[in-house]
């Protein structure tokens, strides 16, 4: 991966995240924990830590909570040189309540007229920002923001293919942002664009209508019909609020990959998905599917551990993980 | 429940609550989270957030911290028009220690000659207060404040049913106040003002010797005793201390009323017999005995992951429960 | 002040209030401490602490930030009553930097479509509200927020003006919200219902364009030109970040009346010129103009020292403020 | 010092101190910060630190509360060996709120039946206690604690008398406590064991309505009427509540001795007086009333840089003060 | 245990632990909670606790951070009269991150150049500190911290035997600070002073290459080899991160003792083998070798729930928890 | 500046320090805050965001205190493509006190052994770095840390001499890395490769006995001696530990550069020396020294106002600044 400009390029939204601490109800809260995070800019931090070269794509508004949200980009490795800082638009923000069961965690969006739900896909030189890059990522939240940024994100992908990009997909759908039919009708045209969907059976159901009979040919069915080179498929076991378990499949070529399942204590369980996606591209650029599923798996099953929406696992830790490291304190 | 002045009055003590936070003991802690609760305060609390229009009879000394313990009172949209602010008296405090198994959680009681301790029965115009009033609410801590806060419990009662008021009795023993033997010679007398008895198998065969073979025997056997119309019967089930079951049966009519048992993530359990007592006043003053059950559990066990004394869900919140929601991130 | 519904009703937003706590930049703060406030939400809670009866009439998104603000309201014995909890709009948020000498604290707004920015005169019953009530008071900033807020608080001046309030306006100009062409503009038709403009120098240059010689002069003019009764304008010395003085005096009949001038150590002057305002209107309506600066100036030389928007004194202590109590530690 | 078993031994309470972070006052408190402190205890901190061996005698409640007061007395090198961890009593509290300009900090004591308050003279064996003690301090605190506790503090001065100790006495008056009558008339008869009398002209003349012309005539007046060996009398000057000037004279056998006077910036002002008394008593004991005056007031001007009641400075630090140590960061 | 000067003497490094809150990365971190620990210096808090009259020799630097280490001793009542207060050398820190299950909790020791790893064996008067004291404690980490370290550990335990101490040694070993060959080569010569080891499976494995069949057969063996008089080993079982087994056996003469097997839900893991110990020799000393079994166990699972490296909890704790105390909370 | 690489390099360590909140002494602290800071790091970051291209170039450990400052260098947009990630050595910590009058704040290393102590002038290719760039920063404490420190720093500045470099060096005495004497020796042959001297009148007496009559003279005389293209000469005032002045004059070519008078109200003042050289070379690398002084004295005023050791300001406010902004609230 040594002559490639970036290894990954990933576009999205990075939200200011508030957070009561200590399972206090958003209500009750005298104080608020700050964390950045969002879909795209949590897979290009987690695949920077494991090693890529990520640039990440966004717009923030020129204020000290955009600049927050760029600095923590940076801070992490990320070329952040095509993030546009606006005069136009807010920061967008996500408060996020921890559950505890039978309390479900809750998240109360305000991210609407953040500045990348303005952006206009001549904002950013596609092309100079993925020629010569490895792969290009954006999730299904990215579209939903506004019409502006669903052509931005079209742009994005025939740019990325036509640059040779290995394009990712993450399904990723949010209620709150748009409905089924809306996300169906926007996103099905920018399939085409895609080599590997990262997704629920519970997201395919709900977007393309697509359940199969178990998660195997869920992914099969999801492969043949957008023609995707490979579909993986999330697996999220809720033993409790605090306990999940988590492991995921790919498909390919028709053939199934399977990895271990974990058991994880949730600390913060947001950017798990991101995590998987970052993992996987990681594994599956630099040795294939196998290593891909398991990289992913690894990494998500950690960023479980981690307050934040980001993932401060280290390349060695995950590899660890993947070789299967036990549960007792290492000193 | 328009025309009601009230539809639940509650009487008793309200405290300042201290806790050293993250699992501290007591003797270690550098801070303290503060926090305002006791028994009857928390029904008022948890029955105006179902939407109950309460009114909550206390007494305060007139000082910052009866102001703090008013105000959270207000500040829940509870009438506080009856709280004496008196000159007489100190706050009640309380100390609280979360524990982890095999370490239970305790309690250190700071409470003695709180200003409510000196309450006399004619410090409030009972008649005033609860006359077109729905509903009376008081626990066996109450009378065990003090022999005056005895009396006024009894003169309070007996206006309650002068009134016309559902009386709600939760028996609510705490060894540290009184004895069992005198827990029982004080309320034995109270029990005929009494319409609805909640309580634990333990407390009844504490405080009357009460215990039938298993919890439906002792339900029946009190209300036959005591002529009650109802009797609730709480059951918690210890896996651990971090992890309990919930749930409680009604008697009434010779009939037994039961629910779904909930798992609990305990992030407090303090206050949980309070939500179930609140919730099932609510359930039963809008719908009857089987909807008092299902709301007084479901704020119960809600209240186990909510930190403080107070229930902060919203009767929203309790329905979805009631009616079976899950335990994934709501976002 | 016996029969009235209300003493004095204010109308205005609530925001949410975010500051890193101990002088941190926003960019790079990992928490937030969270208040409430907002000018007419900081008068109607200062004024209830010194002993009137108040109403807010206000609107606020039904979700958590919105019940949090409107707790807040209820917690210090304000009727929320007339607190629309709206399915419109989101909650206004301001982030709120502390700073020290040369660095002036700042404030970043983010209340563009607040709940309340969307309200409409016909939203409130006016009627009902101000009938029986004894003042009204609104700032410059309702009006500022949008259209449709000017216009309901032009139908809430004149619904006050109707039903015999004694109607207070705080001049209050904000940059950010408005050019001071538009803030003319709108707020020259509202003077005529006006009865005490609380003002500064700088503000009503600003806004009518009126500039004294000093202040008496300003405040004379200012009464004639608009018919006011009373006109007081408050004069804040900036000897520092941390340090300031503060009085304020008062023009009514031709006459001027002055106060001590307080030398203030600043934990956090946000919400001062709204304790003026509140304390003001205490001593006025109880006891006249001298009093009312007496109360004004004392209120707000407290309200320097307390974190938050909010006035947490007593009406014992702002009295023995006026009556001249020391620095000595009290024990 | 070296044969003495104590070269100092101190009598009095140890209160547990709950103060609200960063000026929030006690009513808007989310959380209160725990010190220990109590005048005797306080002195036996700062002496112990300075290098005398000390012991208090007190008595605790046998309670995580009471525990916490003693462990915090061991902490610092004192012996406890003859603190009484009592049946009786409870934790004596005292709530700190700290003020600013131009409001002033205050206490709210909650320490009514205390244990020490419980005390009774034949508790401690004082003879065992004081016998070959180098010196013996109390304060006027401990008599008005109870009648027990005055009469536990006669027989203590007795047999520090007939033990030959140094008897040191803070006058230390709290309208709080008792009134001006009672102290004076509980007072007066315990100043004939006084050697060395610590005081301010505002208590000299509240207690003993003793006042002279100036300071120097209090002090020379006072040490005549009672026959003190030494009369300190500590000077403080309010320049606001964040800023004071802090010296100290004292009279011996006809003559006044001075000192600097430092100005201070307040960070916890309490326990100043008590850091004064120790550093006198260890200058005194080491080197004579010069050197008394000099390390009292370093020590007390450098306990208003430090939060709680402890003087967590060094004999290393304070004497660098005396010496003359300036203010620019030491790195 | 009256005539002894101390019941247990321990000997080791007291390290300053510095740890993220709410399980962040230490990576992540904005703060780090402050603890002190270190193994002997753990048994000797934990025995102090039970009662025991104990001292601990160690040297620290005579800085601020070197005070810290040594007040958290005397805090906790132990005598600290052989704690040297060293100009060379710095203190020890070690930085801990708490896991999630599947990600272990981890230490980052940074003590090389520790002022106890420049100790020597003339550094202490060991014939005085030991004689007439009842047991002497150190651990394996010890001798790993320096060539002197390791030459004073033979000194003192020469001393101690010579003293006609109870001898017990904690294998303890800590692969950051030697490898298994130099911790073996090392430690043999150490043990034949040894009467009680304290130790794990996997310890005893990679130290001596000793594994039985079962840990029945290691203690045995173990028991044999080096003339022990007694062997206890511990034993742990990882249910995950936050949820752990725990109970130890000990073999002595032939002979197995067993105790019942804790579930505990883990609040901070450091220090619980040390807690063993401390209740061992607790039990041990003033009753035989089941009740140091019992008491050693109890005593470490309550050391699970207690955050930092000391168990504070009392001996009327651990009795109760022997006795079989319940998870309800206690009110 | 477009064609550069970087407009500045800079040279030095990086230490994590950690420092007790709210004035605590570090011996009383129970947890601690995270900055990094070092003299050219601070540099780096204060151009950086003065929008300087900066790269800092240093040594690491390879853990994750070590990343911890990597990461903060990155946030702030520099480029750490040169610093060593190392094996070797640990991280240089430093413990930071906040004073209040009369107690100064102080700094307690603890950075012996760190990675960079241990770096060799090989281990970074300095045409490679230096090449193409604008200007070469070091400091006085990079020579300070070690015998190869010192090397690597002379290979350093004649690389930097030798690619056309601005080269800009302060003294930054500090007596707890070498004595004067020690100093002096070493940094004399440094001084022919600086153009620009940073210093005070302390440091150039301590260092190289040289002191003028007054600044103005020292400043001449300096740059005389050594043959610098400027100096330019820091002056604080004491007024209190709160409060401080701050000014700088600069000498060049014979004349002297004089800049207004700061008056800081201080929340930290470490690394004020480091932002105005970073002020300084942002405004004489752009428009000459009298920008340079205003710019540098800017920065260094308002980072008295920020905590921790970087300059979170921006260049718009630095502008504002040096143009006259006010100390009135900022909305």
């Amino acid at each position: 991966m040594k002559q490639k400009k970036y290894d990954l390029v990933t576009f999205g939204e990075a939200m200011v995240r508030l957070s009561p601490p200590h399972f206090q109800r958003l209500e009750q809260a005298n104080n608020l924990d700050i964390q950045v995070g969002g879909g795209e800019f949590n897979v290009a931090v987690a695949a920077s830590r494991l090693g890529l070269k990520c640039a990440w794509v966004s717009a923030l508004p020129d204020n000290p909570l955009g600049r927050m949200a760029r600095n923590k980009a940076a801070e992490q490795g990320i070329d952040i040189s095509h993030v546009i800082m606006s005069p136009k638009g807010r920061q967008g923000l996500y408060f996020l309540e921890f559950g505890a069961s039978p309390r479900a965690s809750q998240v109360l969006y305000d991210r609407s007229n953040s500045s990348i739900s303005l952006i206009q896909p001549t904002d950013v030189n596609w092309d100079n920002v993925l020629s010569y890059s490895g792969a290009f990522h954006v999730s299904g939240i990215t579209p939903a923001l506004s019409k502006s940024a669903a052509e931005t994100t079209l742009t994005a992908l025939q740019a990325a293919k036509r640059n040779g990009c290995v394009v990712s997909y993450d399904l990723n759908y949010r209620a709150k942002l748009w409905s089924t039919a809306e996300a169906q009708k926007c996103q099905t045209p920018l399939m085409k664009y895609v080599d590997i969907l990262i997704t629920t059976e519970e997201d395919t159901d709900r977007v393309f209508g697509l359940k199969g009979k178990n998660f195997e040919e869920t992914a099969r069915r999801l492969a043949e019909s957008f023609g995707f080179k490979i579909v993986a498929i999330t697996l999220r076991g809720d033993l409790s609020v605090w306990r999940n378990t988590w492991t995921a499949i790919a498909a390919s070529g028709g053939k199934i990959y399977r990895d271990r399942t974990y058991e994880v204590e949730i600390v913060d369980r947001v950017g798990a998905g991101d995590s998987f996606a970052a993992g996987f591209l990681y594994g599956y650029l630099t040795s294939g599917i196998k290593k891909g599923l398991q990289f992913g798996n690894a990494a998500a099953a950690l960023k479980h551990t981690i307050p934040g929406d980001l993932n401060w696992s280290t390349l060695q830790e995950v590899t660890a993980m993947v070789e299967g490291s036990g549960l007792r304190i290492v000193r």
